[in-house]
C-alpha cells in the first residue's frame, strides 16, 4: 500500500481527496497496489467533511509516520510550505505540489534534497493547470535540443484580454468581470502584473535549458496598460494582444526570459487561445513546434495533474526521476534587449514622420481615431534599436510582435 | 552502452539515425549511458551515407547479436515488420516503432510478447508523428477516467481542406497541389480514404480505454465527397470541414469509434488547426479538456518521437512500462449510430420542406446558390433519426456537426 497525506485542503488539496476518491479503482489499478490518503494537514476544522477522520493539525504527526510515502504540499506561498516540504524530503518523503511561487523559488535546492535522500519532488501541476508539460518536455521532447517556449500562462490575464478584444470592455471593466466570476482574485495583482506568469516561465526555462532562473531575473510586465485601442489596432491586422511568457536559449548558453504583452498574429495558433485557457508553445531542433493547450487552473484539472504525480511515484517509489536541474547564477538570464522582432508603436506622429524615423512602417487605422494619432507595425529590430529611433516622441504603446 | 539497431533506412529510419547523431551528447546525458547506433538493415546499398559500415541486409545478425538492446522498426506495413518485430521482441530486445498499421493491426499479440520476454514495446511516433500524445494519456492523464477523443489525426488531408477551405481549390486540385508539395503519396487512398487516420484512432482508443480496437471494426469516411459547395455553407457560419478520428467511451463498457468529415465550430480549437498539422484533443473526467498539436507527420518530428522511446527505454531497459492493453472482441466497438449531433444537410429541398421535415433547422446561404438548393443544420438526433426524416430526399451532402 502506498499512503498519502494531503498538506492544505483548499482548492486543489480537497480537489486532489476527490480525484483520489472518485478514480480510486483505475488508481490502484494503473499504480499496481493500493494508493490510499491517510491524513490531511489543516489549520481548520471541517467536521462535516466525509475525510474527517483524516485531519491533523500537527506536521509532525505526517512526517513521523513511516507509512506515509508522499507528501502533497498544496499549501501555497514559500514559507510554511517551505519547512514542511523540506522536512518531509528530509523524511525521505516524496512530495508532489502545485505551488509555483516555491518552486520558482527554492526549486534547485529542494531538488537537490530530493535527490540527496532519495526520493522524488514533482510538481506538474504548477504549470499548465492541468496540462500536461513538465514530463511532455523532460521525457517526450527527450531527443530534442529545446530552442524556445512560448506560452499563455494565466488564465486570468487571458480572459480579461478576450473580453477587451471580444466585448470591447476596458482593462477595467474586464478584471471587475473575472473577479465576479471567481476568475480573479480580490488582489489581483500577481495575475495582472504578470508575477503569476513569471514563476511559470522560471520553471519551464529551467526545465528545458537545466539551470534553475529565479522570478527576479525575468523582467516581468502585466497587461494594465493595454488598451481598447491597441486592441482594435491590433485587430485592424488580424492580430490578438496575448500576455506571454517566454524563454529563448541563447548561444552563449545563457537564457534570454521574460513576459510581456505581444501582438500575436493570426497565423499562430496562441492567437486562438481564448478565455481562462492556457498554450504552451515548445520548439525543439528536431520536433519543430509542439503546443499543449487546457485549462490552466481549476480545482479538478490541477488536482488532475497532481496525482498523475502520485501516480508516477506510488508505480515505483525509489526510481530516480532526474528531473532536476543545476544551479543559477546572476548572469545566467540575459534581458529581451538582445532579441529582434517587429513592433508596434502607437504615438502622437504623423504618418511621415513614423516613415521618417521608423523605415517602412505598415501603418494602422481604427474607427474613430483622433487626429495626430498614429499607430504602425515596423520592420524587426531590437527594442533598444526602437527606442533610438522614437527619441523624444511621446509614445502610448510599443509592445513587441511575436514573429 | 546502450545500443541500437534501425530496421529500414527511408525516412524515417535516416531522420533516427540523424537525431541520434546530432543530439547524441544530450542523448547521452539524459540517459546517463552511452547511446549507440550499432547496425542498420536495409535491402538497398548506401555507399555514400556516413553510416554505410553499419549496414546489413541479414535480420539474425542483429537478433543474435546480445549486444543490440533496442531495435526501431521503421519499415512500416504489416509483413515483414511483424515478422522482425516478433523475432526481436522474442530475443529479449525492445522494439520501438513509428508503424501505426502494424500497432493498429498486432498491437496486443506483441505487446503481450514483450511482457512475456521482459522488453518494452513502445510507439510514440505512430500517432501525431512529433506531436507528445501516447505517453501524455498514459502518464499525464493516469489520474483521470478517459471520456473521448477527437482528433485531426492526418496531415494529408488536413492539407488538402485547408486548401479548399482558404484557396477555393476542388478536392481534385488539392490532392493535386499535396502530391506536387510531397505532402501526399502517387495513391493517396491510405490518407484520403480515411484509413490511416483510422488505424491511429485505434491505437488511441486501444491506450485510452484499455482493449484493443481493430481497424475494420471502425466505420471510415475520407473527404472525397466534400465538395466546395459544402465548405461554402460551413464557411457561412463560421464552421470549418475538418477529417476527425473519434473514440468515446460508451456507459457499458463499449467504445464508439469512427473516422468521418465533421463541421468544426470556430468555438473549438480543432478548427483552427491548419495545413499539414495535427491536433488530438483529450476529455477526462478531472482534466476537462487537453489538446496537443504539432507536426503529425515529417522525417525530424517523427524521428524525435522515436528517439524519445528509445531513451525511455535506454533509461531503464527493463522497467515495466505497463503500456499495454487488454485483447479486444467482436462486440466490443459500436457504430455511431448512438451518438446524438447535429447534423449539417445538403439537399434538393425548399426551405419549407427542410422545416417540415427536420423541424427547427438552421438555413444556410452561399453566393450563387442554384434554385432549389436547400443547405441547413438540424437540431441535436441521431444518424437513423435523421436518414429517416430524410427518407426518399435526394440529400448532396449529410456531414456531422461536432457539438
Amino acid at each position: 500500500m502506498v499512503q498519502v497525506a494531503i498538506l492544505g485542503f483548499g482548492t486543489v488539496g480537497s480537489g486532489v481527496a476527490e480525484v483520489l476518491t472518485t478514480n480510486g479503482g483505475l488508481i490502484d489499478q494503473r499504480v499496481n497496489d493500493l494508493v490510499r490518503l491517510k491524513y490531511i494537514l489543516d489549520v481548520r476544522d471541517f467536521p462535516d467533511s466525509p475525510y474527517k477522520e483524516r485531519f491533523v493539525k500537527d506536521f509532525s504527526v505526517i512526517e513521523n509516520d513511516p507509512e506515509v510515502d508522499i507528501v502533497v504540499e498544496t499549501i501555497g506561498g514559500a514559507k510554511i510550505a517551505l519547512e514542511f516540504t523540506t522536512r518531509a524530503l528530509k523524511a525521505g518523503k516524496s512530495v508532489v505540489t502545485s505551488n509555483k511561487e516555491l518552486v520558482a523559488t527554492h526549486g534547485y535546492e529542494l531538488l537537490q534534497l530530493a535527490r540527496e535522500h532519495g526520493c522524488s519532488y514533482l510538481f506538474e501541476a504548477s504549470v499548465g493547470g492541468g496540462i500536461p508539460i513538465l514530463r511532455p518536455l523532460t521525457s517526450c521532447l527527450a531527443a530534442n535540443e529545446l530552442e524556445q517556449i512560448t506560452g499563455i500562462l494565466n488564465g486570468t490575464t487571458n480572459y480579461i484580454l478576450t473580453r477587451m478584444i471580444r466585448a470591447g470592455l476596458t482593462f477595467e471593466q474586464a478584471l471587475a468581470e473575472a473577479q465576479a466570476n471567481g476568475y480573479a482574485e480580490k488582489d489581483p495583482t500577481a495575475d495582472v502584473d504578470g508575477h503569476d506568469a513569471c514563476r511559470k516561465i522560471c520553471i519551464l526555462a529551467a526545465l528545458a535549458f537545466g539551470r534553475h532562473v529565479y522570478p527576479d531575473q525575468v523582467a516581468t510586465q502585466g497587461i494594465r496598460d493595454v488598451t481598447l485601442e491597441d486592441v482594435a489596432y491590433a485587430d485592424s491586422v488580424g492580430y490578438k494582444i496575448k500576455l506571454l511568457g517566454r524563454a529563448i536559449r541563447q548561444p552563449d548558453g545563457k537564457v534570454c526570459a521574460f513576459v510581456a504583452p505581444h501582438l500575436v498574429p493570426a497565423s499562430n495558433p496562441l492567437s486562438g487561445v481564448e478565455d481562462v485557457f492556457n498554450a504552451i508553445s515548445v520548439t525543439g531542433n528536431a520536433i519543430g513546434d509542439a503546443m499543449f493547450y487546457g485549462r490552466g487552473a481549476g480545482k479538478l484539472p490541477t488536482a488532475s495533474a497532481v496525482v498523475a504525480d502520485v501516480i508516477d511515484i506510488a508505480k515505483d517509489l525509489k526510481r530516480d526521476r532526474r528531473n532536476d536541474w543545476g544551479p543559477g547564477s546572476p548572469d545566467l538570464v540575459v534581458s529581451a534587449d538582445c532579441l529582434t522582432s517587429p513592433w508596434y508603436v502607437r504615438a502622437k506622429l504623423s504618418a511621415v514622420q513614423a516613415r521618417e524615423r521608423c523605415g517602412d512602417v505598415q501603418l494602422l487605422a481604427r474607427n474613430g481615431a483622433p487626429a495626430g494619432e498614429c499607430a504602425f507595425l515596423t520592420a524587426p529590430m531590437t527594442e533598444p534599436e526602437l527606442l533610438e529611433k522614437l527619441s523624444g516622441v511621446e509614445t502610448d504603446s510599443i509592445l513587441r510582435v511575436l514573429a
